[in-house]
Parts: C-alpha cells; sequence; structure tokens
C-alpha cells in the first residue's frame, strides 16, 4: 500500500519559515509512515501579521486543498489557522490548523495553557479564537516577544526573549504549559522546555502529530 | 538511538481487551517509530465499570509508571482515565489518558462531540470529567449502549446498536464528531465512521497518537 | 454640518437583496440624520450560503472599505459577518456585522434568543459565531427553514415556514426573542412578531441601528 | 403619523443629572425622528449608590411606566438598571437598561469591556449582573474613580481621573472598549476617547440609540 | 451563653405557607441549638408570583431586618429571594435566600439540578438567577407544575403532579437532584425524594440548615 | 427516637489533626441533635500532601464507609475530597467532602470566593476540581501559605501568614469570602475573619452543618 500524503502548506511566501519547520518534522518522518509534504503558498505574504494577511490567504489556502486531491490531510502551518473552515469544506480528507491543534495538544499536557504571541497585534484575534474553541477556562493569557522579524530570526536573542516571556506567563499567569504562537519557532522548543521547566509545544509539530494518526488509523 | 517506547495498560485485568486495542494500533506502530508495548494490569478488575474499579487501580497503576523507569510515554487505555495525575506526579515521562486525547483529538475533527458510553452508569462521571476539562460549550451529549459485555463482546449486534445511538447523537444532539467511550470499539470505528458520515474516533488510537508525537518531538 | 453617512453593504451580488433591505432601512432614515446607503459587492456571489462564499468576500470587502474614506460607519449585511475584522482593521469608522449587532439587540429584548436559519448548513459557522462572541449561555438554539433561495423569495409559504420554524423555537428551545438569520427577511418581520407573540430582530435593521448611535455620538 | 415617544426615566431626584443627559441626547433627536423626553424620578433618592437605594425606585419606576402609557419605549437611566424586570413586565413597550445597553453595545465595539465605576461599592452589583447578563468571558474589569459626587461634579480633575482609570483598564486588564458606569458621564465621552485611543461608550446614549431603533422599526 | 436566634421570613402575608414551613423545621430545632422564628411580611402580596411582587417587598424586608436587631441571621423564605442583597446591606447578620441555599445545597447532593417551579411565569426570572449565580453548568433545568395556587393547596394532586414533574426533570433533562422551587412544599419533600428515586431539596430547610452552621460557629 | 450520628473521618493518620476538628465542631454538638463521631482513618499517610496521598486513601475510605453502616451521613475531612466519589457510590447514606461543602457554603456568603492553600503543589489539583464543580465564574483565586506542617502547626505564625495572604486575596484578587483550604486551621478562623472584614469558611465545619441538615430532615 502507497504511505499517505500529508501536506503541510506555509500560508506566506517566506521560504525559509517552511524551510525551518520541514526541518523540524524529522522526527514525526517514519520509514513506513505518511509522507509529509511542506509546500510555501506563492500567493502569501511574506508574513501573516495582519488580519488582512489571514484573510487574502483562505481562499488561495481552498484552491491549493482542491488541487492537492491526493492528499490523505493537510495542515495550515500558520498561527491564525487562516482558511482553516473554508479548507474543510473543500475536502474529505482532514486539516488540521497548527494553532487549533496546538492547544489541544496542551491541554493534554498541563492544565493552564499560556502563549507566546510575536507581536501584540495578533493576540485579540488569538484571544477569540479561544472562545471560538470553548477552551477560555484553560487559557492562562498570552504575551508577545515584541520583536521584529528580523530581530526573531537571529537566534540567542531570540531565545533570551521567548524564556522571559515564558516565564512570566508560568509565574505571573501560573501558566504550566507553554504553546509557541507560530510557525517559525521550533528550533527553540527544546532550549525553552529547558529554561521553563514546563512542556513547550510547537504548533506545527503537534498538528504534523494529530494528521499522522487520523491518515495511519483511516487505513486500517 | 534505540527507539523510545510507550507502554500503554489496560487497567482492568481482561487480556482480551488488551489483545483488541494492541491489534487496533497496527497502524501507528513504524519500522523507526517508538515502540509500542501493551500491559494488562493484573492486579485490575475484569473490567471497569464502577468508580470503585477507577479508585482501585490508580496506586497499582502509579506503581506500574514508577516500575516502568524507561518508558517514554504511558497511556492509560481505560476511558475514565483512571489515576491519570496520580500517574503524572510519579514520572517524568508524559502520562495520556484515553478520554482526555479522545475528547482532545475529535475537538480537531469536529464542533460538538458527542460520546457513546457503554453503560449509563458512568454517564455522571464523564460529563464531571468534562467540566473538569473546561469543554462543556462543546459537549453536545452522551448516549449509552446498556449492553452487557457478554453482548458487546458479540460483533454484529453491538455495532448495530452503536450506529443506532450514534445516529442519536448526531441526530437529537447535533454531533458532528462521534468518540467511542471505551478502550475495546475500536474494531468498529471505520465502520461506524461509515455508517455515521461523521468521524469517530477510537480512545486508545487518540491518546497513542499523542504519545508519539510527544516521544518523538522529545527526542530532536 | 453635512450629515455622515453609514455604508450598508450587501455582500452578495444580488441586488434585489439589497433591494430588499434598502426599503426596510426606511424607519431609521431622518431628515437630519445619518444617510444611509446600500451598496451591492459587485465581486460577490449571487448568495452566500458556504464558507468559500463567506470567505472570498474578506478581502473585496476590505478593498470597499478602503474606498469609501468618507464613510462614517459600515454595515455589512450578511448573517455570516464575513470579513468584520479584516474591514475593522482597514479603517477608523465602526464597522458593524449584522450577526454580532442582531444577536447584541435580541439581548436587550428577552433572555434567551433563537436563530432561524435559511439552511441548515450554515448553523455550525453560526454557533462558532455565538461561542467567540462569549454568548453561549444565552443561545436557546438554531433551527432551519430549509427553503430553496426560490422558495424562500416567494412569500406567503416562506412567512408559514418562518412561523412554524420559529414556534418551535420559543416552544420547544424555550426562546423568548427570534433573530432572523438573513439579510433579506426584513419584510416578514412584523407578521412574524405578531404570529410568535416575542420580539423578532432583523439584522439589518438592528446593526443600522447601532451605527446611527454611533455616527451620531460622535458628532457630539 | 406622530412621532413615536422614548421616555428616559432618571431614577435619582438630582435633576441636574437628568440634565446633563439630557444635553447629551442631542445628537440622537431628529426632525422625524422619536421624541426623546427625561424625566427626574421625584421619590428617587438623591444619588443612587447603594443597593437600598437601587430596590426602592424599582416599584416607583414601575408606577411611572404605567402612567406613561403613551411612550414607546423607556430607559431607565440609572447605571444598576433598577427595576428593569419589574418596567418590562408592566408595559408592553420595550424598556431598556442603560447598564445593560452599554455593555451590548461595548461588545460591537471591542473585544473586551472594562467598566469605570463611581465607587467600589457598586463594583459587586456590577459584577452579578455581568454574570447575569452571561457576559463574564468577555469582562475584563471594572476600577472605581473613587471620587465623592462634589468632586465628580467638578470638571476636569473628573476627567484627569478617567483616564487615568480607564488607562489601567486599557493597559493592565486589557480592555479594548470603555463603558463609563453612570449616567452623568457624558460630557467627558469624546475627550476620554481621544486620551485612550480605544471606544468608550455611554450608557445612556448607548441605551437611547436602541430605543430609537425598536420603536422606529415598530413603525413601519 | 443566650441561644442565637434565626429569623425566618415569609415574604408573602398568607399566614398559612408561614406556618408550614414553620412546621417543616422541626427536625432544625434544637434544645442547645438557635431559636428559629417565623415571621410573615405583613405588607406583603398573598402570593409573590410576578417580579412587581417580589420588588415591592424589597424594602420593607429591609426595613424589618433593621428592626429585628437581635437575630444572629436571617432567611428570606421565597423562591425568588427577594431583597436578598438589600437585606445583606443592611444588617452584619448574615442572610440566606431559599434559592441560593437550595441551589448551593443540591449540588452537594447531585451532580445536576433540576427544579420544580409552581408556574412557568417565574421561570426565566430563576433562570436568570442561576446565571448570576455562576451555575449554568449545572442546571439540569426547569419545569413548572402549572397548579393555581388553590390547587396546589390540596394534597394528593399536588404530589402526584410533582411526582410527573420531577420524573421528567430526571428522565428528560437528566437532573439527578430535585429543588421544590416554593417555600411552600416541605410536607412533600419526603414521598417525592421516595417517588423519584433522587434527593429533594426543600429550600427553606437549606437555608436555615446553612444559618444554623453560621450562627453556631460564630459562636465559638 | 436514636440520634442519628454523623461520622467524621480524618483520612491522614494524624490524630492531632483529627482531635482539632473534633474540638471546632463543638459548636455544632447539640443535646438532641445528631452525634458527631471523628475518626482517624489508620491506613492514611501522616498528612495528605500529594496526589498519591490523595489516591491511596479513596479505597480505604470506600472501606470505612461499608463498616459504618449504622451512620446516616459521612464527611471526608480532607481539602482534596479524597475518594468522595466512591463513597457516596458506597452507601445510601449523603456523603459531603469539605472542599466541595466550603466552597458551596462560601457562596452564600459573599461573591467571590478565594481559597488559603498550605502548599502550592495542591493549587492545580483544587483548580480542577473549581472547573469539576462548575463554579470557575466565582473563583477569585487561591494562594499558598507555603509553610511546612511544623511551622503551620504552632500557632501566631500560622495567623500572621495567613493574614498576609488572605489579605492579598481580598486586596488583588478581590475575593469578598475566604476559604480556609485545609482541615486544620478551624482554630484561627475567627481570628482570621476579624483581621480580614470578610467571611472566612472553615470546610470541615461547613461540611458538618450540612450533613446535620440532611440527617436531621430525613428523619422527618
Amino acid at each position: 500500500m502507497a504511505r499517505p500524503e500529508i501536506v503541510v502548506v506555509n500560508p506566506n511566501s517566506n521560504a525559509a519559515v517552511t524551510a525551518g519547520f520541514d526541518a523540524a518534522l524529522a522526527p514525526l518522518r517514519f520509514a513506513d509512515g505518511p509522507v509529509i509534504r511542506c509546500l510555501t503558498l506563492e500567493e502569501g505574504p511574506f508574513g501573516v501579521e495582519t488580519q488582512e494577511h489571514v484573510d487574502e490567504v483562505a481562499i488561495p489556502l481552498r484552491r491549493l486543498v482542491e488541487r492537492e486531491r491526493a492528499a490523505a490531510a493537510f495542515v495550515i502551518a500558520c498561527y491564525s489557522d487562516p482558511g482553516l473552515h473554508v479548507c474543510r469544506e473543500g475536502t474529505r480528507s482532514p486539516v488540521f490548523g497548527i494553532a487549533e491543534s496546538a492547544l489541544l495538544t496542551a491541554l493534554s499536557r498541563g492544565d493552564r495553557f499560556g502563549v507566546i504571541a510575536i507581536g501584540a497585534g495578533s493576540m485579540p484575534r488569538h484571544q477569540r479564537y479561544v472562545r471560538q474553541m470553548g477552551l477560555a477556562e484553560r487559557f492562562a493569557g498570552e504575551r508577545p516577544l515584541n520583536m521584529s522579524v528580523a530581530e526573531s530570526a537571529s537566534g540567542e536573542g531570540t531565545l533570551a526573549r521567548m524564556i522571559q516571556v515564558g516565564g512570566e506567563l508560568v509565574e505571573l499567569d501560573r501558566a504550566d504549559v507553554i504553546v509557541m504562537g507560530c510557525a517559525g519557532m521550533a528550533r527553540h522548543r527544546k532550549a525553552l522546555e529547558a529554561a521553563l521547566g514546563v512542556p513547550v509545544v510547537d504548533p506545527v509539530q503537534a498538528a504534523v502529530t494529530m494528521a499522522i494518526g487520523a491518515v495511519q488509523i483511516a487505513l486500517a
């Protein structure tokens, strides 16, 4: 039997981000498991930062989902879960959003989740989403890195800032599990977890894990 | 590097149940993925049906977790999630309850989850658990098969009853994703999903999927 | 001082719908009050029925909002509130969604709101929205007319069906205020209210009322 | 057709408060719109500060509503919404409470509402009311001015204090829309909004807006 | 030491109701326990059925509380808890409402409470109160006897109707504890509990129990 | 008629704790009221501090309940309510947990409850329990004494620390009623209440009060 394929789409057009999470998915690639193929949405903005960015990629994502007919599952790899429901409407294969998957995964690792955002501007959108998911009772809080993309791209400073912000979520907001609110932070996951002493969830890894389960179980 | 091991414990002493879900985990076993080892708790009752059954296995499960020091993750394979928190306290490895994992997984596949219980007696316990998890806003309802264990062990009648009860959850309670509220129903998952037309989640598969993600990601 | 202008946009391209709610706004047009101008989004689908329809009008609505720089307020006249947040991001003028406004208005007229939907397909989307708004505790339920657009366009049969469905919301779901979940039902509001004996809220009228308040108060 | 009349009742006997909001309603008076008539409840206390004040005006308000048979709608202009339900029971015309209307209006202008109270003593009453309305998930917080009535009557100091308290609601409690929790603050609304950079809702204006919509729509 | 006194006030002027619950409190009278004195509010209506009845007794109850300075605790013995907060404001002694006390007591005896109302008219008021108390997640439902006062005063028919309505709460709404939503039903408590097979809470007994605890503990 | 007996079990084996709350129950012992008999669970740990402690006493408590067939009611006197549901399953007599009873009692004395914990380690368990009870909307917060058992056993320092922590709950978390989250703090209740100026609830007293009501009412 052919291995099923999971298509992971980066809704922004920054191929470096795609390459970053592609590498971070290595431990979820098995010789006889699903093929995990990472794509960059060419029509996407260079980064998804505003509501306009979120909404302008929805229909292109739907078109991509319609084209990729052979995919056994899809992952939308942007923490705003753009186009999640319109993509679900367009395919019989399951579609996973990385924010949704990350929050659900976090609830299996701790009691109250805290979220590290890149910028403060996306926090009201994320808060609406937590309510939409019906998870407000377990939401400890969200705090922003307040870094530019250029700054966050450079390694050590980003990690140090993540440790500071994550520590505030743990100490001040009483989070006991942390979600990294961005598709491009996976390389800091392990160090952040070690520094904070609580589980840290990378959203792309969380969603791909759920996708693996869905497609493998459907095979049986 | 040695493959990490996930220990899946059946808290009841019915080895046939263990064998059943062991078989149902085949699609989650990868050549280079985690070893998935299924155990039967010898001290457990033949079936976990009452609160007494739930509570009497908690400490034996803790002892088992303490003994299995090499396990990278644990799954407690009973839909009441017995001993979940006491096991978490006893190990640094993540511990997954199948009820918790199933509900979280269901939320990635539908908007309102319905649960098929074996008997009505466990439904208040499950309802408390849904509230404890903070998921009441997405709970469509739970309905019992009201079958004896002997009856549910026989194939066709069980499936027909599950289709009937699942159909009521979809039609009357407006569930759009169904959770099978028992560790031993996996063999009916696919047929039930086909009959109902909505995703059906087997809780052991859901929890092992989450465990695979956790242990593999920790390797990176 | 020039009268402020409220721009009411029909996100579908069916000008008859626009004409319908334009007429229904007559009682909210005052000689010295805001100008209420109703537009049809030419890029829109003929009807907004699917998630794809909802998402594909978001960016065109944003562009329209950006073009209409002189507008003192905007109303998005589709019960799925497409593009609400992306339009808010694109202007300093307040933007009102008719679903949001209708639910808020309903809460001033009764304790538990029921919603009459055109079709069952939009109900999960509406349910997510009720949760996103944080109003689940006051949501009595939603029931569909299950009529085709052609059917609903013809008068008497539509009203009779609305009375039947609204009556079920009142009797079975214990709603004491009804929201008409569509931009094109205003002509039935009064008759439906008389038949049901509880307040009935038309969403376009609700949103324009809120817009009038916002723009007039800002003048002071 | 005669213009419908909206009766706005100040439950306290301080005619200066009535005169204040009467003036603030100027932008909601239209040549061909509803007549907006503001009354002072003569039996009321000089200010509504305690629960006793709230409860002692309920029946007098009911009597007033019964006397004013020609009114098309009523507004109870005290932020504790005294007598709201007993007045609703006594008339077929809609009755609006300014607190209820303000919170609902705020939810159309921001995601999380903060409330500026005159004194801390009324905050537990307001908190009960937020729960009664089912809006707790969107309540950012409430903070008191802690000024005497005499102090709040004098202009500049009041505004400065409101800016300070409103700023704390925005910065510390993450409110993005502010409700002025008193019937007599309208003259500071515009300056406060400019200073805080988020929408500020005056409750009397909010309620009268809703009343205008209700009575005009009923005409059609 | 003098025995502390608990004053139990019937807010309606029907002395037969007072006599009824006075008798039902016999098992809570101890030789060396608090004195339990039952009063009839002379200014009260003959029965508290409407919101007007509820609100018109608030201030007379406050006056009564102020007069009874020696009381160690008060119980307001009407299921609408009229004047509860204004009475609390008027005394340093604890004041218990029978609805509040009954719901809290019910939560110690079952998971989901159902309420038997005398008439449907009070149900929206009760529902608001459940939300105000923050207990909506445990509210199974409320169903009315729909009997006249005269009918409910006659014994057997009332009990039979209560068994029917209580049975619907258990079977259809899945309540596992029942609250009798009236101060005058205590004589049916035991028979109703036997017939339904779930705990039945009389609200006056529940409130007096809590009052006994409060006043005795304060003695220590 | 023989006086009914309430059995109050200390799940830890520290007889000094049992003696402490036995003494604190003096004001709830009436000449003609229920007999209140306090037991120490010999199999229990010296203190219940961990989840393991909580879970290991559940079955021994069930056995005790089964042995004490004559008891009219049971109280489990540990703030984690160990074995509450398994004990309820094992007897027809009502079983009260002191945490559950304390929170319910607190809701009759204030609007938002705060909890004083002995150590921070039990706070996540308590938080899960608040959610399980459906009371999250009224939970102000919990703060730990962070004292060793030895320290808390010595008088004055403990009270001073409780006043400090309770004051933070009142000032920072806006609690207006305080629950002492431990079975052994009763001797400080009165002084703490006087210092804080808000009601303070001792959980053993709260549960025994509820038990007295239940057993006495069942006699009638």
